[in-house]
């Protein structure tokens, strides 16, 4: 069983676009937001049918862990109630997509996080997602201003609301920024990575999992820059007093695959436990192409996972075993159907 | 012959210290700068045979590119007096040292950049230390906020007149940003690699060198996440309809070596062109202990480049072919002490 656990909702209809372009625009002019749109099961079918689906199928695996898409959190936009409307607008559609293929998607939720808003008022929205529509985790943005990094560090204790949800919910957090209203900081090219990177040293300079031992989060993106620099990383922790970064971070800490060539994966895997691997492709996401290199699409993360020599354990691990230790409402769902 | 591209004046006398810390006191103040206190030759000399060259001859290199501490540049700190005074301080130091060892030391030079300040007024101070001084190169800050962002991304026109002096000096600039005062970002764990990768992305979605096809920018620590993630940047290329990398950007872009285990150094040989890599330690720079995994210096990148299996004519362009090219001003040097 082959698990996909970053994928995003990429392709979603197009009423649920210009309903967000109209929201915002409601909100420029101070007037209310519009009533959400009536969108069918089978403009839904539709939209997925013809992309995750078909990839998913094509490239030969069965399941994706599916949240909203990234790039339009947008928690800068607006206010904090232009973010929970679009938040549950979102976190909806992605629930209709799990009840129309509930053996191939699981959901997990954005948060109506907003600039200078504690992060205590998005517990609310993560208890109806994983309580109510039965979603397995939630996307955590670190930088809610969305690339002017005005906040604090995820191991301020203004993050801890959030925390003790994830903990009593047991859900994990994949760690994602959303666009960048930085001109300094192309999203997919830059902002993401460097919040991934960020994220990682934050976590690296505090102590939050002592604080919280049970506490997960996954760092997409194969970590930004962390593997490469690994040596760096356990410098660092050395230079600051800090434990060795397995018991220090690696206990709490995931990288996904989402790198896009053979010599990067390779070096993921050389450098990073097998334990803390969790197979991502972010399609349909954030490089659409072909490489001409290999002839295949730069985001089939499957092939270069296929292409190590990893033992039968170590590959069962990566493609499902970690994600269904990380994401313990996964594992309950699928053994319900008798995965 | 060994040059490394890469090594700061971190161990500068206490005395150019504390001056600095009175600098920024009187300007708090609203005083006058104190005066520059008078350093001897052998005061310098200690600070360098006791660290830089030390562990040159230790390590087994020849020579290094040096500049002022980077950390220590702090364009966001006062104002373009401050940071022009400052500068002017840090460089003098810096051209001191190359005298009195002017076979092991040749300068780069920080700017008096200062954030909202046009970097057109950093072109006097950089024609000093070339003209004047005797160096080959400068670091040019991309973030001279520290870690705020709000200026404007490398290929915007304001930046043009610091180009324009580069390619008439024909010198080249090393990307290089100081500390941080944004709590969000680590120096050297995160703002640092987060401006290396913010950097690249900025030269991949611009079209800089067609304007400029003689520009020459370094970007240090092994270029951030950009090797670990060369099929992403390679399939951005295409989605934003620009060239291939090896023509957009790898005519005048390079990477340095600073990447502090061995996996990361093999990355970055296997993905990027031979012709764009400088040999470079950062010594003694961000991360001053030992490996316990290997027993030796996180940051003795000889080591790891030693271990590659390279051609000989390879091995010369890594180690001193290649910044003979990018940097025309050492090699002219170096041809007239016969080397």
């Amino acid at each position: 069983m082959i698990i996909d656990c970053h994928g995003h909702y990429t392709t979603a209809p197009e009423a649920h676009t210009l309903w967000r372009a109209a929201q915002v625009a409601a909100f420029k002019a101070g007037e209310a937001f519009p009533s959400y749109p009536v969108i069918s099961d089978d403009e839904i079918v539709d939209t997925i049918e013809k992309n995750q689906l078909r990839l998913l199928r094509e490239r030969g695996a069965d399941m994706t862990i599916f949240s909203p898409r990234a790039s339009a959190m947008e928690h800068h936009v607006g206010n904090e109630e232009v973010s929970l409307a679009w938040s549950r607008a979102c976190n909806d559609l992605i629930a209709r997509v799990v009840s129309l293929f509930p053996e191939t998607f699981v959901g997990v939720c954005q948060l109506p996080q907003s600039p200078g808003v504690p992060v205590a008022d998005s517990v609310e929205e993560l208890r109806r997602c994983v309580e109510e529509l039965g979603f397995v985790g939630l996307n955590l943005s670190p930088d809610p201003s969305g690339g002017r990094w005005d906040g604090l560090p995820l191991t301020d204790v203004s993050w801890f609301p959030i925390y003790d949800a994830m903990v009593e919910l047991d859900v994990p957090a994949m760690i994602h920024v959303s666009s960048s209203c930085n001109v300094n900081f192309h999203a997919t090219g830059a902002h993401y990575m460097n919040a991934d990177t960020t994220a990682f040293m934050q976590l690296l300079q505090g102590d939050l999992f002592a604080t919280y031992p049970d506490l997960r989060f996954v760092i997409p993106h194969g970590g930004g820059a962390v593997p490469y620099h690994w040596g760096r990383y356990r410098g660092l922790a050395d230079m600051l007093d800090k434990p060795d970064l397995s018991t220090h971070l690696m206990g709490n800490v995931y990288f996904d695959t989402c790198v896009y060539h053979q010599a990067g994966i390779d070096l993921l895997f050389e450098v990073i436990n097998i334990d803390n691997i969790l197979f991502g492709s972010e399609m349909v996401g954030a490089v659409r192409g072909i490489d001409p290199t290999t002839g295949h699409y730069f985001d089939d993360t499957k092939r270069y996972v296929d292409a190590l020599e990893l033992s039968n354990e170590d590959r069962t691990k990566v493609y499902s075993g970690n994600a269904r230790r990380v994401y313990p409402r996964l594992d309950h769902l699928l053994v319900q159907q008798g995965r």
